[in-house]
């Protein structure tokens, strides 16, 4: 079943539309996405920690993150692993990472070269993490993520470009470039990428078809659905306690059981 | 700390206007509600279930909820759990886990009658299980809940008439009747009780105000804002997916990180 999602998921890369890739951050947000009929669903480092009550992108959600990683076995579409800056700096641990996630039936993963001080990974190091990742699990769908310009580095374009050579050189299947907005930009990333490109949906930005027209093959929400769920909790209290009607539409208990199911 | 928390979040049960909780289900939401300015922040087990993959009210997230009344800490308003059943059925056993949540820092626990298989518990034995729980930990508020109405037993109003009295003498501090609807078992009920009574807001039905009106003096939402919450995630995702723009005021990445703090 792995395999067969695996290349299901390669192949989202290559259809007539960009794939939008929604994120989840539990099992029940996972569980909701897929069985809204997404072609595939990712998840979120920022919803992970931030529901766990610890700082994103810092590598101290890994239990948390491998428990995630197990409800891949529960949704009939591939399903695809933020795995942060890989959860420590050393290729064979990455890799061992990597492994249990991929052994938990996933089809894909992100890896970032942000690191917790806001500077960038290594480039060879890096390099020698996804190639590591490859080699031990060779199917499985890494998209090795810059953060050129989500960090704000200085030339921000010529960075990325020269890290996503080198990451689809080590072996990546696609790359990722979070925070990227201009037109200019991502035509220069689509054509100098050899692997298929992703990037992250900025609301009043760019639309998924306007991004398919630009090349981009892959596109993220990040933690939009994450956030707009914290909105919509607080949002729904508030109209309560003010004695306002809540919103139509809201799955009722019995929708929700049966979505979790025996678990 | 612990103790002025719940000296106030037992105040909050007799101000003029019916306490209103909304329910939590991870840190974050917590964090969100607790931000938004409510006077007390609850659970929803169903939501701490369904987060975690598994069933509701079947007592399998003892160590999510654990972990989740680490966050009265973090919130400067009392925090109460839902502790469904008890995570047991012998009274010292419930004792131990309504100790070790009180020592976490939560102000209230909320105890329910409802058994896995739809039956309502032992009544000598689910007040035998209050008075250990208020012998253990006395200041921590024990909201007594029967599920005569949720589990639609015969007799209703009746069923829970004989218990709430029953809870109320072995020592709980309110005592909570979800799904009851009917203005005249509200009345009833209200009427009868000795301690404050808590009922289950309910879509379309009375308003915050109007329960307040008939007695009640505490409402709880239960699982709807985490309904809401995976209601929106999805209708996000569709959004973006139809080229259509996404709900204002949505909090930022940036938002979420200073919500979080340093965990």
């Amino acid at each position: 079943v792995s395999a067969e999602k695996r290349a299901e998921f390669r192949r989202l890369h290559h259809g007539s539309e960009p794939l939008l890739l929604p994120n989840a951050w539990d099992v029940a947000s996972a569980l909701a996405l897929a069985d809204a009929g997404f072609a595939a669903v990712a998840t979120t480092s920022l919803g992970v920690a931030a529901a766990a009550g610890r700082p994103d992108a810092t590598g101290s959600t890994l239990a948390e993150t491998l428990r995630l990683a197990r409800t891949a076995e529960r949704i009939s579409c591939p399903f695809s692993i933020d795995l942060e800056g890989g959860f420590g700096s050393e290729p064979a641990g990455v890799a061992d990472v990597a492994e249990r996630v991929a052994e938990a039936g996933v089809a894909g993963i992100n890896l970032e070269d942000g690191r917790q001080d806001g500077t960038l990974a290594d480039l060879d190091r890096q390099a020698e993490i996804i190639q590591a990742v490859k080699e031990r699990v060779p199917d499985l769908f890494v998209n090795a993520r810059t953060d050129a310009f989500w960090l704000k580095v200085d030339n921000p374009l010529e960075t990325a470009l020269a890290r996503i050579s080198v990451f689809a050189q080590a072996g990546a299947d696609g790359v990722f470039v979070p925070a990227i907005a201009d037109e200019a930009d991502i035509r220069a990333v689509v054509g100098r990428s050899t692997v298929p490109v992703n990037v992250l949906y900025l609301p009043g930005g760019h639309t998924v078809a306007a991004l398919g027209e630009l090349g981009v093959r892959r596109v993220s929400l990040g933690s939009l659905p994450f956030r707009a769920a914290l909105h919509a909790t607080v949002q729904t209290a508030r109209a309560v306690a003010a004695g306002e009607a809540v919103e139509g539409g809201i799955p009722g208990y019995d929708d929700i059981v049966q979505l979790i199911g025996e678990g």
